[in-house]
């Protein structure tokens, strides 16, 4: 069987993971990345594959299956997706939720007028977290639902320490509460909000000779980001921060408290979580998955958009129909 | 829209679980149970339902959208469901895993050559527990699976226990070992047997002047069945019996650690587990959401079998694609 042929647009840390998860699968090959930046400037972690800029990708779409698309939500993929999916198929992890339906409106559009198949917000959450709130909800209709984040690095709440004067180095850990956990599995279905769901942990190293205690109370003060949340703000040395704050963990649980029975005494649970060394590896391995179910599904003629709920599990894997009843059914 | 037209064959647990389930979703509706039993002597929980003997069903093809079988895997299923694909579009629970390409051959041939379409080994294991192991393996190919039970209700076990004189009742739980559990979460991939990660938990009614030493050695030493695992055993009074032990709790977890990175060195960790107060009723929940989809790809006009893996996750809500990208996504 030959090998699925894919090639990634953008190459930061996610990029990254994609060209390392494509290794651990043997049924697909990396055949090229595509970059805004000068090509000559990026080296790959793989030997024989080039680096081309992006203005020339539409002249290689015969020789590429899928292309994963690995920029960012806020301003990269609204444009590139839709754009890329004229030449392609792509698949790209979009998760703006607010913006989903836009998003995907504008990609079907392009892939269908152009006879290509496209898959959008692909990743954990969203992607894996929504497929399980999905089936959780369709299984238990009479229940309730809870995400909880963490432990985990905020991008955003990271930024906002470091606008702090004095700050040299900050991070921002989002941590799910384990007493508010513990009150959704025992059932009582409690009304929970995001801040009572998550508490925020900043690591900060302090500029020489700077306030520590007015660092603090402007970063526990700050409006919108932790206010109203409980925050805690240790300091720590450069030395500590370079050792223990430079990878991107990241995870959290999707829960259903659903109820059964006659006269819905009956107490059902459903959880499921992610504890992630990292995050961008960790998305890069769902893209790549279902990057092989969008070379099989175009391959039955398949065109227009799709997300992860369309998308039936046995075209994950590398393994037949056969085979998947026989060892993991 | 019309509802999706229900009928049930076999009203045991599982059978009396799935007509409470079809109350829970708005676009179905029970419209009839079948049995082996006279009908007359069968109460159903639903008023103006009504009860056939089995050998009637043939007749009602008709009324009747998704026939859900309620029998036992080792020899109702194996006889009921591909008999019945001849004349509706059937699902089943089929749970013994070792035998389910064969069911699976039988059922798509009878379901074929009727132009139906079946279901087969629905519920959580086989069911739920599958889909989290194919995904979690598809998403993460290198790295370990794990399935542990419980804690919940063994019924070959308390059966076993039940043999033993001097024993008036008799239950036994599986339980989950947690010492297993957080080497498997700490990300050593230890190798584990069954026995390894479970034990056993007995609870047992003796009859007035039994010999309890006796009883209690009886079980731990029963070969193949407590011999090997550690068991404990509790005598209790059966008004304690009756207080605690009527229930049919259960659940478990599926469990994948994985890695990813340059060097194989970034741990990810996927869990999914189930706390279940009903076994019957959940495993009825699946069903019945399962044959929603069921219907709606029948009336694409699918026939043969499927199993979950099959299936893709949008088919199983009542929401449109428009509402879950919306909403869930």
């Amino acid at each position: 069987m030959s090998k699925t042929r894919i090639a990634i647009t953008g190459y930061g840390n996610l990029g990254r993971g994609v060209e390392l998860a494509i290794r651990q699968n043997d049924d697909m090959e990396l055949v090229g990345v595509f970059t805004r930046r000068d090509p000559s400037t990026v080296k790959l972690a793989t030997e024989g594959v080039k680096v081309y800029n992006i203005a020339d990708a539409a002249k290689m779409a015969d020789e590429i299956d899928v292309m994963i698309i690995c920029g960012g939500s806020a301003t990269d993929l609204p444009r590139q997706t839709p754009e890329l999916a004229k030449s392609f198929n792509v698949i790209d992890s979009f998760d703006t939720h607010a913006r989903i339906p836009e998003h995907f409106a504008n990609v079907d559009k392009a892939a269908k007028e152009s006879g290509h198949l496209a898959m959008i917000s692909l990743g954990w959450d969203p992607g894996l977290f929504s497929l399980n709130r999905l089936y959780a909800e369709s299984i238990l209709p009479d229940g309730k639902s809870y995400t909880f984040w963490g432990k985990g690095v905020s991008q955003g709440h990271s930024d906002a320490i470091r606008r702090v004067p004095g700050v040299k180095r900050g991070i921002q850990y989002t941590c799910p509460v384990e007493a508010a956990m513990d009150a959704v599995r025992s059932g009582s279905q409690p009304e929970l909000t995001t801040r009572e769901k998550h508490t925020r942990l900043c690591y900060v190293v302090a500029e020489e000779g700077a306030d520590k205690a007015a660092i603090e109370q402007a970063i526990k003060g700050m409006k919108n980001y932790f206010d109203e949340y409980d925050t805690t703000v240790n300091f720590i040395t450069e030395e500590e921060f370079d050792r223990d704050h430079t990878s991107m963990p990241h995870g959290g649980f999707v829960m259903r408290s659903g109820k059964t029975g006659k006269d819905g005494s009956t107490h059902q649970m459903i959880e499921y979580s992610l504890k992630l060394e990292s995050n961008p590896e960790f998305t890069a391995s769902v893209l790549v998955c279902y990057a092989r179910a969008l070379a099989r599904l175009r391959a039955e003629g398949q065109t227009g958009c799709r997300t992860a709920f369309d998308i039936a599990p046995a075209y994950l894997s590398p393994l037949s129909g056969e085979e998947l009843r026989a060892k993991m059914l």
